[in-house]
């Protein structure tokens, strides 16, 4: 049954399934020391206009955050996030295990905003006790958000001097960059991001890799002996190669810029399907995340023909679920969905 | 200068000091090993109508909390707080520091409401995607709350309730409960506390003691090796008679029971100093905690004579200050504080 | 240039390349949930002849150690290990920074001997001040250790006996277990390994995959919501369908036996290269990794045509290097290190 | 029954509880922001001849060694100690607890040579794998060691050398320094500690205080915001009077070092005693802590008379037991223990 339950249910492009093939008996260095990942930091540079910065290949998601925000942050501070950012919810308390407080602060649209963050850093200095509250010590956003919204070059630029202002760093998660950045109302680039953040990551798990986020550091502040604490925290991949080929395909001839556009493409075409047959969205996104409410009947019919995932509960009768398009998403997957819809519309649409 | 900042700016009970001086030739056991520890157990015991309770004394109120909190909770699992809550706020951390999140949950008055933690943990288990965020594994209670207000017997039934339909064990941070218990209105008892909660302390260095905490696990579910855990942490103390004589003078002849109806006499006539001249309370309390809001030209000037604690700013003209009374505030006190307020009066009340 | 440095400097055997590809596009469950996680954990409990066993599927050998030991072990236990085990010497700290202590004792060959333990543990407990101490609560072994040797079924039963009679998990690293079991001297199975030990891990990464080490928890001990644990270490595999394709063609027609099997012939093929021209052995092993002493001058040399690993200073004009076969290594690599040894051997054997 | 077995079995010095009693009703500001507080730290920088070093005062000896290790290293260091180190032995993990391994070399008496620590970092940075080992972050000594011996001034310059080479900081464990200072042997000032080493305490509790211990940083080290690590950790007292006013009892007029002084002279008695007597000494110490090697039928014996402490076991038919004098111990205590080994002798001696 096709899947818009994520854009990681697939598993990784042709062109990096066709590399992993064609290198899979060279002889190569362990532990991200191969010549594949040395091309690959090389091209995401190139990529960043940050021919300064330092690029490091983790495995995941989670483990990419808990790893920046741990070895960033000193043991007293912690990180600013959006009430909805995925260190707050969906980590399974990732970075408190790690020994740091997320200090969630309220949004707009999933989005944190720049006077949001300078006043809960103002205050937190007037506090005559602040000594006994946590320091906040790194602010962290997503790009695209987990409500599939994205920030504007105006309002990372204001994030970006708040953190300036306050010495603190500030971490973008791009676990779906691609989609950010290929997004059609956006006005913010990849070396924007390099220049405003100090620190992101380029994920590949969910735009056609089938493991693998790039950490990019931007101002010499890749922590010393950084193998060590990955290595430390078992994060240390062994054949880094998997990273290394799989990164350096996705930045060869703009795949990983193309792929994701075929994302937005089509999550464009899937907003059409509903918005043509009077669905409600939740809320209205220019990525490759489209959320419905739908009514609990529909919802169950519906999964009898396609997958996708289960968002919010709204009321008792309705539900908020996601649809999700990526990298490998085809014309022939949204005709599917479009024949499921059609079956339901007689009787609600 | 006479000080109302808090409850903890003067020593010991006299009774203490005399203790502390009669016995402290003695050859005694270290670690808590004593004999007045033994004894000081055996009569919080009684106190508590708890007779196979197990007690342990800790040095403080911070350590207290992130101890039973750390050794009771799994990895990945959170404790539920009143957004106000001590461990959420006034802490520096250490909760997170200790690895586990504090789910922090909106309050009436500073006190978290049973249908508040039933509906979290309720909703919790219905997210189809509840692995990925933190379970809820305790209730964290103040008694008195942070604002100074009390749970009333019905409240405290029924977090009781919620936590045990769910397993989780229900714990009472009682830094102040000396003054919760002997405050006016409470029809809340040493034995409900001791019945209603799985663990709690009882808190000396507020009330009475140079330091100590005399934790109380109430359902047989003091760790395996606590003395170990303790130690891991370092807050095992070498001379554990400190601790045992403190609590053992202040569970005899109810010691602690006296002199915690001291401050919330004494906490009364401050009350109505304020009262009778027209100033505004922040919020109305029963213990021995009180907040007033001033403008902040009045703040500055009382400031001259009594010394007072900052709580929170107000507006740009307002502030909300604490006035603390304590086991020690003796009339004489109280006396300086009105004699300080006249000074004021003819300006502005 | 061929590789002897390590056993993962190549990808994965071809059959696992070519199950990737043919699964590549399917739409399949994230996060371990897949149908071919579950096929694999089936054909794994079978070879293990453990039908109750619980299986989880990890990336990396550090990350399974960390995660098992972390996950098993209270907070004021530590894990034995001899003092030569990779937990206590080339992780990085993993395990102590997971907060628990490595409690190394001397072993014979490579090997920590069921009389050590027993003896350590009695100890422990007779000590009257061990509360201080940290308890033992967990034994660590490797099989094949980390000199190439191996363990006995007797010595296995030992370990197990004495673990059993203190109540304390026995956990053996397999890393490399398929070139143990695979080694002609061994009288030790899978079945053997499943009935004797607690927890232990199938090793893919050096053997034939390009990730992923297989999880066993044989005695019904797999730790609550170990999804969650894991998640929260960042350890989480999005796309657990890469693990879980490895694994299934890995226990797919013996195919982890068969490609073990290669690496041991091969090693008694580079073993015989050797002793045949009259190098000295560091140590005598049964597995896929061979330790040789080497003049500098020749290590340098040799290095010019082959790669090896460097393992340990031995004196100040020799040192001990390790070869290692694998279940990649050909009959042509084995002829170019021949060959490099025939440009040596006039000068120096 | 009079207590040898070890130096904290009695309270504080009188002068202490005189002090404690005279300013018990006080009104002064908490954690450790008061005046006594304040003229401590003065006091104890003129005794170690050390105007720009920084003092902060902690309340027992395992917590200071978390504190100071935990917030000096990085998460990839570990700290170097000799096997018996206190750190390594005695404090339930709480070394490994806070992330960091104890990297334990062999000692000469209980001490730590400087070549044996430059011979462990030389071969560690030549070790071309040692990314994946834990790097040398600190040395941490004891002074007197747990086996009561003295380091020279030149083993001191020896180790303070190394560190400095390398470019990590000395560490020392002054839980007992008073009595070290005070040895007739000894070459050591405590202005040649704070001149050598980066951190040290200066023990209260050992040393006539009821709990405390000075922690002094040496070179501009001491953590930015300290107060929240300690707070954080559970460790921030809230009347931090208690260890201001000890301390600036102990170093009024001399006081640690006079009381200190009395323990040294007392145990050279206690040491006569038993060499009249033919006793075996495990070890040759200097300082107030006697280890004698009994029969196990005369430490039965004895044990009736007076107390004293469990060091180790020797074979099946003897112990090492442990007599430690202290800032209290009196003629009238040493007489005691005479009459006791009188109603020995005749049998055994």
């Amino acid at each position: 049954m096709v899947s818009f339950s994520s854009d990681y249910t697939q598993g990784a492009h042709e062109n990096i399934i066709k590399r992993l093939t064609e290198t899979n008996m060279e002889f190569l260095a362990g532990y991200g020391e191969d010549t594949y990942c040395a091309s690959a930091k090389e091209k995401i540079k190139a990529a960043c206009e940050a021919p300064e910065a330092d690029v490091y290949f983790l495995v995941g998601g989670t483990q990419a955050n808990q790893m920046v925000i741990s070895s960033l942050l000193r043991s007293y501070e912690g990180v600013i996030s959006v009430v909805s950012g995925h260190v707050n919810t969906h980590e399974a308390g990732a970075i408190e295990h790690a020994g740091h407080k997320v200090l969630a602060l309220e949004g707009v649209d999933g989005k944190l905003m720049p006077e949001t963050v300078r006043k809960y850093i103002t205050d937190f200095y007037a506090d005559a006790n602040h000594e006994a509250a946590v320091f906040p010590g790194m602010v962290y956003i997503s790009h695209p958000t987990e409500y599939g919204t994205l920030y504007t070059k105006s309002e990372l630029e204001g994030l970006s001097a708040v953190c300036r202002e306050f010495g603190i760093p500030l971490f973008l998660d791009g676990a779906r960059l691609g989609y950010g950045l290929m997004s059609r109302g956006t006005d913010v680039t990849l070396p924007d991001i390099a220049r405003l953040c100090d620190v992101f990551y380029i994920g590949g798990t969910k735009v056609g890799a089938l493991c693998g986020e790039a950490l990019v550091f931007t101002s010499k502040n890749m922590p010393a002996h950084f193998s060590a604490v990955v290595k430390q925290k078992g994060a240390l991949l062994a054949k880094g190669r998997l990273l290394g080929v799989q990164f350096d395909t996705l930045f060869t001839d703009g795949l990983y810029f193309e792929i994701s556009r075929n994302a937005i493409e089509k999550s464009d075409k899937i907003r059409k399907l509903f918005r043509d047959r009077g669905y409600k969205f939740l809320i209205e996104t220019v990525t490759n995340q489209i959320f419905i409410v739908l009514e609990n009947s529909t919802m169950q019919e519906l999964a009898k023909y396609v997958t996708f995932g289960f968002w919010e509960n709204v009321d008792k009768d309705h539900t908020a679920v996601r649809f999700a398009s990526s990298w490998a998403t085809t014309d022939a997957d949204i005709a599917e969905l479009e024949a499921a819809l059609e079956l339901l519309s007689p009787q609600r649409k």
